[in-house]
């Protein structure tokens, strides 16, 4: 088909594969229309391909102004492998399948990052309202952590040249700059993070942060923590650990989900101070959401401030917490906003 | 004065100020003047006043078309103070001592990081030659790790809308962004490195990066293996413990110096995982000079690129070592070109 087929009056579809599931949506009018978000079970599809297909057989479209498409993995050009289960996610199948000439792909944490700007006070909470709030931070950096199947995080810069004092919205370059941040060194710092560090790299040759800080990561402490104890396992995933832990049914389930905070708080707070994010620091992904009481408690603020000489600093940072998980489709919205304004 | 008399056949003066020394030169035909470098130690003066007084006088220069100072210490607005001196930088001083009307200052690692496009190559040894050597990395983001009086990084990016595809250099917008790399958790990894965590955590109540990886960092390495190994106490700056380690003349030295390498290859891995920095990595600071050789080694780079399953992302990095105590000066060269092509 070609491209002045595809004009304004058209819908655009979006995106969020990840490793499990996927989110999608319709955008009409620069909107995600809220009746078209679906959320789908990967296992129930061969591919993404097929996913599509059918997500828009289902709502009735015959053709897309555009796609953008965030996946859980490296991009490379024009495709991106979901490597847990081998599904090619390909700009030319995409292109045919929603009769469609312009397509986005992007890895999920900058469709997060992306989202910055634009996510509705209602999608998040307030962990900690920082000093920095007193100022106008709505264009200083933010940044976007998130724990889910795996641990990483990126940054939203809205950027001017550093000598233009005043500078207009259109003067600022909002971009983003992911990371691999899930395999930095575990921090540890007493003896039994040690010994949870020992454990963890007798089974992984190594201790990074996502070993710890993910779904599989809070199923290993509590496997730990029983172990320790010589306590029976009662619990096999990482949801039902966040759900006792919650509900403070079981002390190592308890345990489990202070320790994980414990070690968010601390990286959180690395990771603050590593990036200066005056613009806010948003926690995000399913494990993330899954302790959402306990992120709320006094416990997790005073780790990500126990910064020695720099706790006046910590302090500054306001802390959300993000509550929706389509997050990323507003960040895909903006990936396509923000290809129109460009060309 | 007028700014009418302010024009580019006038010389500009910028000035590196750390906690020990400043480095000083003169800027004509926007090139720094070698022989006009001088350094100087601080405690020969009474306020950077005096210094850019007399040096100014030295040189015959009556006033400057611009300045820019780069301070180890955070810029408020029109000023900065040296805490460890009790200095006050200030821009009206500047302007009335240099007889000009454009004075800028900024953070020292500012200053590097805004080097990093210029720096020439004989003033970098490269550690290490990662595999993003082979494609364009000239227009990647660059950081610098410095290790000198503290502490820390700063990020050099070089940044376009991510939707265009093959821009032009004007399409390029340059920009730095600050750290507190400095008060990072100390990353430690065995019961060793834990013992001296809490060594220094019994001392300063906490254990963070710069407590290692600074000049008062390596002599509290070495104390510390002195009491661990009970040796009395034969060297008592950084700079002999950091000869010596380089002389191999005593064993304490030697492992002082190696122990504060594993931290900084470790370190410079975690930040590296954290930024994404293709375009290098470069180490920076007067400890880290005088640690050359153990930084030339190849436990070194084993140890930055030590990542479980991120060992080739490492393996793709560029690593240099600055060998120039002058590189911010160039930055604060760049700063003014910088701010003559927005203005």
């Amino acid at each position: 088909m070609k491209s002045t087929t595809c004009n304004n009056l058209l819908v655009s579809v979006v995106a969020d594969v990840g490793g499990t599931n996927t989110r999608i949506a319709l955008i009409k009018d620069s909107k995600i229309q809220p009746d078209t978000v679906k959320h789908y079970a990967n296992d129930n599809f061969i591919s993404f391909d097929q996913l599509l297909e059918s997500y828009l057989k289902a709502e009735k479209i015959d053709r897309c102004a555009a796609a953008c498409i965030a996946i859980a993995s490296a991009i490379n050009g024009d495709s991106a492998t979901l490597t847990n289960r081998d599904w090619l996610i390909d700009k030319n199948a995409i292109k045919r399948i929603a009769a469609c000439d312009s397509v986005i792909l992007i890895n999920d944490f900058e469709a997060l990052a992306l989202s910055l700007n634009h996510i509705p006070e209602s999608d998040t909470i307030r962990l900690f309202e920082g000093t920095a709030s007193s100022i106008n931070t709505s264009q200083a950096k933010k940044i976007v952590l998130g724990a889910g199947t795996g641990f990483n995080a990126a940054q939203l810069s809205n950027t001017t040249h550093s000598t233009i004092k005043q500078p207009t919205p259109e003067q600022y370059n909002y971009f983003v700059s992911c990371a691999e941040c899930g395999h930095i060194t575990l921090p540890i710092e007493n003896a039994q993070e040690l010994k949870l560090r020992d454990a963890l790299a007798l089974k992984y040759t190594r201790a990074s942060v996502e070993r710890v800080l993910s779904g599989r990561g809070l199923l290993q402490l509590y496997q730990w923590l029983c172990a320790e104890n010589q306590q029976i396992e009662k619990y096999t995933s990482a949801a039902q650990i966040a759900l006792s832990a919650c509900n403070k049914d079981d002390p190592l389930t308890r345990q489990a989900g202070e320790l994980f905070c414990r070690f968010f708080a601390r990286v959180a707070g690395d990771l603050a101070l590593a990036y200066l994010p005056y613009g806010g620091i948003y926690l995000s992904g399913g494990v993330t959401r899954g302790l959402t009481p306990l992120l709320q408690s006094s416990e997790f603020i005073q780790n990500f401030t126990a910064k020695g000489r720099q706790t006046e600093l910590m302090k500054s940072f306001n802390l959300y917490l993000i509550t929706s998980d389509n997050t990323a489709l507003i960040g895909c919205l903006a990936a396509l906003t923000y290809a129109k304004e460009i060309h």
